[in-house]
């Protein structure tokens, strides 16, 4: 089973990310997602698509903290409004890294269950997966890489392989990183995961520097992580994002409430 | 079967936005994608793409000519490149409404495939699709419709009814359009298409009075069409878009071309 670990918070593209996430999970199979809401409560809007999803689900609340939050509400988003203790402190802005808490929350859930075996995953909700991922990183025995398209404001980030060893890194922000990845970039065996009751993501990292902590606690060298997808030199998940638009015809007639988007 | 008409044309989302399509059109079953791209010739990505979609489809190429195309090739994409014809020809822009040659191209191509019965949908790219809006249109007897997500700046737009007939528009922009509303929100009974040989989309149409002109051709007035997911208040499909990226980081690392995004 891959559990796959999910932050999601109300934006307006949230309703549509988890519905074309839903999608290749239903199609992928013997998955289990563990969905982590930023927000005070769970909502309807999230707890109605995971039921429908066909997907065997976990559905977690996790808000961040209000000094971790890094969103200025000069826009202020009509399903969430803006939390008061945001408005006007611009220094938030980029501060810290997103979903940390989150993904800490979908672990510890993984570590309830206990599996004997499996695979974990950090899947953020905008991300565009293939359906080769899932095959191919079933197989991890420690840490599986590969490569991920549209990352980093490169066409592609991940590992350059020899031998079928890690031996660099194709990246373009700080590649001095201990493991210059993207979050979307590896999965981690489940074994790993329980033998390490501590691990978890550090909230205080810097942006871009979350994953080498977080990997740093697992290998000791790249050259431990087991490069997949590399064989086809195929890009396996792609670091998407769904434009933001601005509801700015939304004022010349009424839109009613209750229609859920 | 539903036949879904697909422009889609080389920009760095396509193969993300098409792989994310086919998941949806994989798990909604009994569908029939055309697929036709705006580009020379067909693309070994497409094609590949569709090989392994695992939906049955018709893969077609029509170029839109070269005065109907409207990109100003300020910033040049790195896979497509920028047709020569469109440099400095900053006129051109917004002027054409997008897919419409592909579009016709696909009409001709249900024509050719003759179906006894069935459902036409023009169902772009980059949308995203609930499960739903395909179980609820293979009802459509005429010209069904529904709420669009996303869409025209607002946060859904589509008909508004009573009593089950659709008596006026929830529309931003211009709502004094005869149908008001969005490429992604109608379908069309196959039966109707194949009655009129000469029906297409007009490729002089005025970005937003694409859909009025073709509709006005089947229908005499609103309260002939179907709408559907209107019991729930359901909106079925979002016009979404997938963000545009600028690879700036490309330059410090050289990306492999061979490797697909
Ligand atoms: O305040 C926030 C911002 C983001 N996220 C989640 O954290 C992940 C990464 O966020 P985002 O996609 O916005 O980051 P980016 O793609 O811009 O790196 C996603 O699953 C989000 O839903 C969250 O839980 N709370
Ligand atoms: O030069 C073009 C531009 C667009 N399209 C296709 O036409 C549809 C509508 O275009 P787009 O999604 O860019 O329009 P928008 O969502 O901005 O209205 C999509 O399926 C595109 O792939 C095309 O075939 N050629
Ligand atoms: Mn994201
Ligand atoms: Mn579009």
């Amino acid at each position: 089973t891959i559990y796959l670990v999910t932050p999601t918070y109300a934006r307006l593209s949230q309703k549509v990310d988890l519905l074309r996430m839903s999608h290749v999970l239903r199609l992928a199979g013997n998955v289990h997602w563990i969905v982590v809401e930023d927000s005070q409560q769970k909502t309807r809007l999230v707890e109605k698509l995971l039921e429908n999803s066909g997907v065997p689900f976990t559905h977690l609340v996790q808000e961040t903290p209000t000094e971790m939050q890094r969103k200025i509400c000069k826009v202020v988003d009509p399903r969430q409004g803006c939390p008061r203790s945001n408005l006007g402190k611009p220094e938030q802005l980029w501060k810290h890294p997103r979903g940390v808490e989150q993904r800490n929350a979908g672990l510890a859930a993984v570590r309830a269950i206990n599996p004997p075996n499996g695979v974990v995953y950090f899947a953020d909700d905008d991300n565009t997966y293939s359906l080769e991922l899932f095959r191919a990183m079933r197989s991890t025995k420690k840490v599986s890489v590969w490569l991920v398209g549209l990352s980093g404001k490169m066409r592609y980030e991940g590992p350059i392989t020899e031998n079928g060893v890690v031996v660099d890194w194709h990246a373009g922000w700080r590649p001095d990183r201990p493991y210059p990845l993207d979050m979307a970039g590896f999965a981690v065996a489940v074994s790993e995961i329980l033998r390490r009751p501590e691990l978890k993501f550090d909230a205080r990292a810097q942006r871009g520097w979350l994953e080498s902590h977080f990997l740093q606690s697992i290998l000791k060298d790249k050259s431990e992580m087991e490069p997949i997808g590399m064989d086809c030199q195929c890009v396996l998940v792609w670091h998407t994002r769904t434009e933001k638009i601005e509801l700015k015809e939304e004022s010349k007639a009424p839109s009613d409430p209750s229609i859920e988007i």
